[in-house]
């Protein structure tokens, strides 16, 4: 068996952050994961959703949406549908949980930072990219409050990445590509921490159920490319 | 330290299946895992969606729903409000992956199988419970289709139900209850079929990521749990 | 001529109410007309909606939903097709018009009642049904407050209680069910106090218009209808 | 006690008719209750709601609206709300049901009839003016397709007109205007028949119950005022 | 080549504005273009939107609708579909702007004008009918607020009303009706001062692009339009 | 007076035109006007929308959005909000009449091309830059259907380009950017083909209204610009 990509069975796809590439958000990447590309865009507000008023806490929340024709087929825009479907709010709420898991809401004070995750190409792994990609993003927007003297420090505690594992043809595999994952077996995203903490895990077969086994191959592979990312991540970010 | 209902670590609520609840729906089932009370009803049609006519197979979809005062302090009610939230959809999602892992589409033919979960009292676990109830909901529709002579056997691979467990004060718990889940740590909800196959595992760090060794502590409880609950089914199906 | 279910002319179906059906609703109960069983749910606040506030007096609101398999053939859920149905609105309406009609909102002070009647299982009679169980919901939520010391007394003035009649194979009958609702001539809808006041009177025309003395007959099975669930609403609530 | 207007107690107000008001609806007219204005267009269409196809019988639907400022305080557009509300769509319901009782379906073969009710200027009654006026419009269609030779007869059986009745300061009156409608203890509706059938009855107790025979007294000032309005309809219809 | 309705190139259609219309609104009229029928209604409120508090200035809007028969074939209710069309939302945004070029809203104070412009009937250049009605409409409602003493003169500066100029069959021709609408090259939509300032102006390509030179042909045509018009508003508003 | 940017009144930003930016779409471009960028994807279909089925004729249409933070504070997102905004439709509306203008639908067979223009980075003229990029990104598309064979020829008659401009501070300028578009006096689209036919002009008067003689200014310095970005479209794509 091998990878319709040639890619070895641990091997990532290749990961690049590109920083600042909005002149309007405080942070700012486009982050590519082979052709999956997502425009990550940080706002940095001096303001907190209506139920955190008074608490002196901050919070952190994500978007994500998809350009009609990042796909290879066209779909309708979520706006001209009058509402955003189950999968892109689930993976909202994704991306939102992940990048909260790092951050020290303490030391925010009332503040928040709004990450919009936007595929302008998607070739599998929208989400993981938007995940590692999205914490750049956030982290610059917080260099940016240290810069103008709103924070003494960026109030993060580890950095946060994800990577999208898979049984494909019987092997486990890493960081599918859509050609992969429209025929894996089984397809799991792993969003773990630098320090190689789990925050989050979502396995599902797609066709058979796994066994502990196969699940515990997947996680090792995880490990290994989150690590990856998180290399790349602290590159970009001078950590 | 003590769960705050008594339970020993390892212990799941009392589990009850009441099944023919409903005149109507071909399948249908209360289910009880203690507080939690979900009705599931499954309606039988001799028809499929738009996108699956012609292919000779079937389709099983589920679908989510809290009355509006079923928890604590009472919820809007979605009809009301236009839209279904995001977490309801991504229930729902859950519900229609884990029913459609042990059916055989092929043997089916072009017919499909609903099931409604609708919760008329919250206590933590209603989407565990939805699944393992919904099963039986689904497997009565089916068995009314046998009996109907419509098709020859029940098709059905294996039984499917689902538990959460977590990390509450440090220790990994069976079947959270709400006191729990509001504090738990970590929060990972497991499907699972009777013959011990993983369909889905979602865990989700609360607060601190976790580590593989707690993780797979919660497999274990997980198993154990899965287990019991098929037991349940087995005998509410007399399987 | 007789009717399908064999009943006499004058006869209710079996009228249950069984109180206390939920643990965290403050007013509960689950009433069964005949096959239609109706859940409702009495949510006791302590604020008032924004266009009463500084009034010092109370509101009282109903909502009604059907399971999407509580019928015959299974209807799409509201919430997902994005709008309560015109119907559903009309019942809604209805159900707050008569529960508001008995009760004392100088007494109230500045808190509301939101009573939600949420049809299980229908078998005709549904908003009959929720206008009876939803005034034991509400007079129960009472006196919750009255327990907790909230107010002095329960600020209602008389019962409330709702049945239809209708002209079915040229003859007035009492409490239609399904069959009978759905080829009747006439379907009038009347819901009257303890005390014998009229509070509203629906009455249409399905075929041919009706006379004035087959309306007249009508309200008199209503007046007799009516005396029976209040007797069973008093016996439930002990008044 | 006197009535605001200076009417007598079963004085209708002065009601007039204006048809053929617009160039292109089938029947058009524009009725006055008073200051009540409605303008009522009906469109004959060659075909029928998919629901009806191949039935052979045709349909007539009634729809409803206000102009923002059609009320004393400016109304929000319902198009701009993006939902029509609930007392919208229940007049919108009533409206077709009183039409719809006087149509001989059969004779219409697969054809429709849509009446557009809206509301010019409002002061009380508009409901039962869109009733008697829609009629007019109706009849106007349909004699439409009997010039162009589509049907040999207008397919009606009857005429249909609608007036509100009140308890106003303990007396019964006719034809409510806004300044009764807003303070009347009871008010109720009726659709009735130019042979004086009963389509339909809906009367709510605004503040304290009704009894029986203010009811009967509300339903002879109906029946008084209904053959008024047939009166004008037929005069303007050339019946 | 002549004109459908055998006008002359430059010849208008007889136009006619009915003013105080409405017993309700501040200002009123119903302003005819010939067979197009505006009813323009314009609401005077003693609030601003909540973007606009503190500033000490007013502010005015416009917004649009069509009666579903106002048209040769009915239109479905945008109240019924949910959502206003992007061309209605395109002719309110242009009728505020054109409205808010005459009016001084430091002169207003903190208050805020509606002009609801809802077509009766249509035979083209409804938007420009609306413009130049909701002008008198606006005035009036100014007016009303000098009468009761709210502000010492009418706010305004200038009048403004709106043409529509084509070319059709080669030729240019002044304030189209829907026959030629509907097959002119090009369509330009004028909106002018009294004193001859130009406020907006839209013109498009139907088949062919135009030229610059046919463009000031239609500038002249709209020049002689609009000074038509601006004569009937001065003498319906006395000015 | 001097424009912020310090460009001389005639002159443009600098123009870019990255063509195919993206794997799936079978058009595509990346247009810059300065810091305003427009990401372009034409999307082939070998189908027609219903209406125009059968009629051997084919169909172009635009859509339109903004990401989020495209532009200096956040905006909501549309999909988020349920409906696209007024100026979102009369922005796709314009793009798509655009282009429409330069095709020869007959020539095209039932085929349609969608041309989505998302802006990923906003600096005033956004609607303009999407016009001149949704052509180039339309012609690739066709180009497309060339290479493969579906037609003989691009059926595209003529280029068309867009340019807004302006009166800033008294003195007609070209491009505005968006320091200038937001105190101009004065705001024009102009959409132009490349022989110079005029297939769009809406110019707006933001605070005074505008003479002829101004207007005329306009008009020149459109002529000059869009006959700039002719040039760059024309070497874009080789013609």
């Amino acid at each position: 068996m091998a990878r319709p990509s040639g890619r070895a069975f641990d091997e990532m796809r290749d990961v690049e952050i590109l920083p600042h590439v909005n002149k309007h958000a405080e942070g700012s990447c486009l982050i590519k994961f082979g052709d999956t590309h997502v425009l990550c865009l940080a706002t940095a507000e001096e303001r907190v959703p209506g139920w955190m008023k008074g608490t002196g806490t901050g919070w952190v929340t994500g978007e994500y949406g998809m350009l009609p024709r990042s796909t290879g087929s066209r779909m309708d825009r979520e706006a001209a549908k009058g509402k955003q479907s189950g999968r892109t709010q689930e993976i909202q709420r994704l991306i939102g949980r992940a990048l909260r898991s790092v951050v020290d809401f303490e030391k925010m004070g009332e503040r928040q930072v709004r990450v919009d995750c936007d595929v302008l190409q998607a070739d599998g792994g929208t989400r993981t990219a938007a995940i590692t990609g999205g914490f750049v993003a956030m982290h610059l927007a917080f260099q940016h409050w240290v810069e103008t003297g709103a924070m003494a420090s960026v109030p993060i505690n580890d950095t946060v990445s994800a990577v999208s594992c898979g049984i494909y043809e019987g092997a486990g595999v890493s960081d599918l590509d859509y050609d992969e994952d429209s025929t894996a077996e089984t397809d799991a995203n792993f969003v773990m921490t630098g320090s190689g903490g789990i925050v989050e895990i979502q396995g599902t077969a797609e066709k058979e159920p796994f066994s502990e086994e196969e699940f515990l191959k997947l996680l090792e592979l995880a490990k290994k490319g989150c690590a990856e990312l998180t290399a790349v991540q602290k590159e970009v970010l001078g950590l």
